[in-house]
């Protein structure tokens, strides 16, 4: 019986299945930020067991909070770099050198096709746009991982999620996730993996498809994961191109991991691109969603772009597109985080920063805080934020606060009117 | 009987003179920020005296903690925006427009020679620099201002330091200061204005007179002062050319506030710039200092550029100059804030923010933060920081680090090192 992309990592990776449909699966790599990594390495201390399995294949950094912001977060930094050190973890990204972790991770080249990746971090799923199986999982897997390199998972069905055709001008990957999000509900993929395929994912760049799967978690999915392709390879080609003798012969190799044509799927979804539409989420769940042009009355606040949904190039430069000579409401604050110091120098290279900054953005180094209400743009009671992250959960960005995500197109000619916006009013760029 | 710059401020703006040395004096502006002007408005609004006394007078920026990291800093600036809404205050400065208060206030050009202003915030003496009375004030003499436009204040003498010659090359305002402070100790200025002269200051920008000006209270200072000059009304031209019809009649309305020929002063304090050298503050108080020179055993952990003392675009000039085509040490975290956004842009403008970036720093948007442990590069235990700015008390950046003050050009030559270290080992840029 063929098998599905998820299946046939299990299978490559699998060490053990000690009962039903537990399986331990080989890890291939293990990524840490300063928020939940610090609780695991202070338990382990404790316990006497202040090991790691392979400095070589744990990546950490810190970016949830940073600089910090008190000294709480100060310490948690400090607990990470120290253990970073202390065993010799050569890959950790210190204040100057972070970004997101779901943006920088990729862009180190960490992730390959077939990879298994865990972090403790919801949207570890966002690495399954390279065809890897990435999860966000808790403290004791954590500290399992970091000790053994090895990771226990109830066997995961897949979902199949295929979108046909291709996506109109001025709909974006954001709009498809949260379009899908709304069909499957906020549980529809519970403990499932969701393997996106079909047209638009074909043609959609790495940086779009990580957009995809960094939110298969808000249906409660495992994992989003995407075929790997030239896409990939080309991507990936800084790194690998010692590994391989051509690109082909690489794309031969990780099309291991593609599914099988006879595969099969807990459930199958067709969706057809071409009728997709910018949306916007309403309410308090990732799945409560209406197209943005139905939410013209919508005053916000605040605009932030930024995350490791849409805090990556592509982004800005869309968003810049749609500022560019453009000044902000005078009531809104817009913010703008560049996920990673790489984007943020792309982004200074092209002027995509003086276009945020002469349309009246407060422009962040590269972090995670405001899409948590951690730092960097958290609201005050009553606030709404037009936002590219990707949690709308009541109280998310701040106690009281109201969030409703959207593409970073929407976001930025939102930031323009003050009001949520279809970003086809202005001029377009490209998709992301 | 000849009086000096602040006696002569007082002559012309006092009210009332109710008893003793107590004079009340008529303010030209008010300025707030949100930590401490939101203590003032709740209070106001409870005893039912939500009032201002001039809106046009009033000036607002959120600068402490920007973006807010959390509920509390979020409705901070919500208070403070809310009042300056209600009360048709319109030199309001919210996110992406904001900056550290004492280098947006002067840039918007909102001091002027002779003015009287008071604010929140210790740091207020920096606008003696434009020949203004500038001080800090508590929440009643704040609400005091807002309500009425006044201020009491016991009548201030005046230290006198002349700073004869010129500056060595690799020696710079903040230097200067420091070496000041180290003379007059931390409470050797208590209740006294010190009004700054000699020709090492008449051949100063207003930026390196800020610097100078910035730290008066770090001697006890209430205020100080430089006499206005050419310099001033160069700065001032693009405010004040409407009033004046040259920029002479501009300097000779202004030079009614120079200290007359005759003037007394309690004291008078002599320095010969010339015997001048980079120093940085050792301990928990900023009149212990040392030759730079002296401390090259001292490590860092953090660089921190920035402030209303050192993050003006002079600063950074000179830092960037040190670091161009350098990378700062692998174990230091290297943080830079421009003070505003115009020196941001200038900065980006400029290739400076680029620099930074290739050297490996975390540039963050303009904030107050990381100075008094605030945000954007809080401490951890046992941490050290060099650091352009103010204060350097225990457990200021953070509980139970500590800060070395220094000149933005020593803080950048000791990220490349690790360990503090005097900039002459690296290329010179302009002075500051």
């Amino acid at each position: 019986m063929g098998k599905n992309i998820a299946e046939k990592i299990f299978a490559s990776h699998r060490v053990d299945n000690p009962f039903g449909d537990i399986h331990v699966i080989r890890l291939d790599a293990v990524f840490c930020h300063e928020i939940t990594t610090p609780v695991a390495i202070n338990d382990l201390v404790e316990r006497g067991l202040d090991r790691v399995f392979d400095p070589a294949k744990i990546k950490a950094v810190i970016d949830h909070v940073t600089p910090a912001k008190d000294s709480k977060t100060a310490t948690q930094g400090k607990i990470l770099r120290d253990w970073a050190n202390r065993h010799g973890i050569k890959d950790f990204f210190d204040i100057g050198r972070n970004g997101v972790c779901h943006a920088i991770f990729p862009e180190k080249g960490f992730v390959r096709p077939g990879y298994t990746v865990i972090m403790g971090d919801s949207h570890t799923c966002t690495h399954g746009a390279f065809g890897a199986f990435a999860a966000g999982v808790g403290t004791t897997d954590l500290e399992v991982g970091i000790l053994k390199g090895v990771c226990a998972f109830h066997y995961p069905e897949s979902i199949k999620i295929e979108i046909r055709g291709s996506l109109p001008e001025g709909v974006f990957a954001k709009d498809t996730i949260l379009t899908i999000i709304g069909k499957l509900g906020v549980n529809g993929a519970t403990n499932k993996v969701i393997e996106f395929c079909g047209e638009v994912v074909d043609n959609m760049s790495m940086e779009e498809r990580m957009t995809l799967c960094n939110m298969a978690i808000e249906a409660g999915g495992t994992c989003g994961i995407c075929a790997p392709d030239m896409t990939t390879v080309e991507y990936l080609w800084p790194f690998i191109s010692d590994e391989f003798s051509s690109r082909e012969d690489a794309l031969k190799a990780y099309q291991q991991y593609c599914a099988d044509p006879d595969a099969t799927y807990a459930e199958t979804i067709t969706i057809n691109g071409d009728e997709l539409v910018p949306v916007a989420t309403f309410g308090f769940k990732p799945d409560q969603i209406k197209p943005v042009s139905e939410m013209s009355d919508t005053r916000v606040d605040q605009v932030y772009i930024g995350s490791c949904t849409n805090g990556r190039i592509e982004d800005l430069r869309v968003a810049a597109s749609v500022l560019k000579g453009k000044k902000i409401k005078d009531w809104v604050r817009g913010i703008v985080s560049p996920a990673s110091p790489a984007i943020y120098n792309n982004a200074l290279d092209e002027g995509i920063i003086k276009i945020f900054m002469d349309a009246g953005f407060c422009v962040t180094n590269p972090t995670c805080g405001a899409c948590l209400g951690m730092s960097n743009g958290v609201l005050a009671e009553g606030e709404v934020c037009a936002s590219t992250t990707n949690r709308n959960f009541n109280g998310r960005m701040g106690k009281g606060g109201t969030v409703h995500l959207m593409s970073p197109a929407s976001a930025a000619a939102t930031a323009i009117t003050g009001y949520i916006t279809n970003s086809d009013i202005y001029q377009q760029g490209g998709n992301s």
